[in-house]
């Protein structure tokens, strides 16, 4: 029953090495199935080219393990968070991908500058405050996810599927895993393009609310023009 | 008889992926038939590995499909409108190349600061205005078109044949399909050279009109020297 | 018996190339074994691609050849310096890799921005004073060493395990060989990602005291955690 | 007698192309048998995967074609001036390569700011003036050799292989085509560095002469100890 949800996280953690967005061990996917409540998550600091399926470990939404040998990603209690927390999401992949950390290490979000941010993410994706020393020195990773989920109050997380954490990286999510590597790889293309524009042009302000919700409801919701 | 067609435009779709100007499903080309006014282009939203000739959605002037299985890009109003207002192109490409959306979501043109840029295009690529909210919520895609043929009044669309539509991405043409994504490659290497000089000498003037006039020249028109 | 460490010593090098540190010759690893003190190190501008374990040379600690045909790399004594003073390493990398060599030619030593660098540098990797006219005439290679070395005390070389010498390029060391070429390659996506963080936020302060103690005993000392 | 001379100019252009310092027909390297006077060039605007040697052109110092059924470079008279007017010179390679281009497009010489740079260039890679109007609408390939020339005044033309053509792109040399070939190479990976670092902290004022003196002769001249 856990088969198909393992063998989709492990297919969602290798697209992140395909998408040039890991380099050595830094990142992981998960998946959870709704209807049981078990996640599955990448193995902690295995090499991407030895995972098997059956290394994905699974455990409940608690956090305690049900099945697999191997120890979860050290990331583990930021992915559980987010699944109770964001009940519309079924899929999070985390990244130090080049762009999307520089933006998260300059505490900065990064605005919608033009219609490539606007057909995935309907407005900036947010930076969080930088955790207190008593939440680092605490259950660091849980409050990892505190702040993203405060961060996000009065925003839907499907509109805007992703986060940078201030001083980290990106967090990404999306409808299963394999969705939540795919807003890992389109952040790091927006970041990219935001990165060289600010840098060309610091006053730059950023498409309109028309264009953004042009875009955005292109792509997105009943009226969705976009595709086959 | 549009067979042929729609094999030059699937070749100029891939080129368009072999030049690296495509992530993900972020672009298209198009090619028209002037004696018959029929416009092919790539269909919406399919993976660029599994295009082939006959997915090219085949349109008269008007929109009117009058081959093909599938929906037709949604940037075709675009193409249309500049096939119908530039009667010199044969084809059109858009992407979401790099540094030339940075340009565009930067709102500034790319002028013509060296021999690389003026053996292509004849002075700076130009940057339409931004859309009104009005343009926008109406013919949004046909509006696309409307603000770029408004920015070429007084310039020939051959002599520089690539616009930037702010915060949004660039379209190219040529005289055919494959001409078009030849343009879309060569605009993104300008971009990018002029993103790297103006970043490191935000002064710098770009060449003379001798030296604009002496490279385009040797390239283009009847004067042209360059090639066997 | 130095089989064994020239092989290792060997992979070192061919993982500076693969990582793509290298470009041309600019480059080189060695490793000791510190039971008899006897150092191996590739021998002196020789392509990458024809390297066998026995090119290795092997010297002792005074630079003494020991065995091998080849003149060994022009930065032995440099090499050689490091494991006198610094007895826990076992091996050492230099190589002139973009990002970390920008930093070195602009004499600025890499913050600690996030979590990425606090995960393997134990806080800033700095940089060395320039030599002066006296010590580049002297002998030039050892007393880049002995810059270095001065520019390390009070701080553990294994809490940051490496170093940018100013206006050359960088040092990186381990416990042996393999390890001084990874921290070789996570010094270069550090200094790429400070590059482009500073680039965006000139005032950018980088992580709190809290965040670097956290991310670095996470993987590092007796409460270690990360990994299987 | 001139086959030697035709296959080794085209693996020096082919090199340019595997360097990545070529992009569409951007290039062209030539080579000179000084026993002769005879000069073999690429020809102008033939794609670089149908070269052989046969198609390299081969001309008399004054540019008459003595052997080759193709137009030559359109380049040609200025790396015939620069046979003339430089006497050590071999080989010549010009490239539109992006770093270097976008050096001489800013109208900038890139500062020695590092030992990488030491080790090939003795000195800055300096800049011509702009070409006058008249200069331009004259014998502008002819001209553009007179400009090198003319900054080149005091210097010597192999201890600073390279010059930037301003508003134009590089030109490299040495004492064959291969070595001009590996010369547009090094300064492309100079001018990289260059620019990160003037980028990172414009201040930065370079090596001392001192050190430049070190690392040159280390490699160049009757004291060089570099390589087996």
């Amino acid at each position: 029953m856990t088969q198909q949800l393992k063998e989709q996280v492990l297919e969602a953690n290798l697209d992140l090495v395909r998408e040039g967005l890991v380099q050595f061990t830094f990142g992981n996917a998960s998946g959870i199935d709704r209807a049981t409540g078990l996640v599955a998550i990448k193995p902690s600091g295995v090499p991407y080219d030895k995972l098997r399926p059956e290394d994905m470990v699974v455990t409940d939404l608690s956090g305690k393990i049900v099945e697999g040998k191997l120890k979860p990603s050290s990331d583990l209690d930021t992915h559980l968070l987010l699944y109770r927390e964001f009940p519309a999401i079924g899929g999070v992949a985390h990244t130090h991908s080049m762009y999307a950390t520089v933006w998260a290490q300059a505490g900065r979000a990064i605005p919608a500058l033009g219609t490539t941010h606007a057909d995935y993410f309907y407005g900036e994706v947010p930076v969080t405050d930088e955790l207190t020393d008593k939440e680092i020195g605490g259950e660091y990773v849980h409050n990892t996810g505190v702040a993203i989920v405060r961060r996000f109050q009065g925003l839907d997380p499907l509109a805007v599927p992703a986060v940078l954490v201030a001083g980290h990286a990106p967090f990404a999510w999306g409808k299963n895993a394999l969705e939540a590597a795919h807003h890992a790889a389109l952040l790091e293309a927006v970041a990219r393009m935001a990165w060289h524009t600010m840098t060309l042009n610091p006053e730059c302000r950023g498409v309109s609310q028309a264009l953004l919700d042009r875009h955005y409801f292109r792509k997105h919701g009943a009226k969705a023009t976009y595709g086959q």
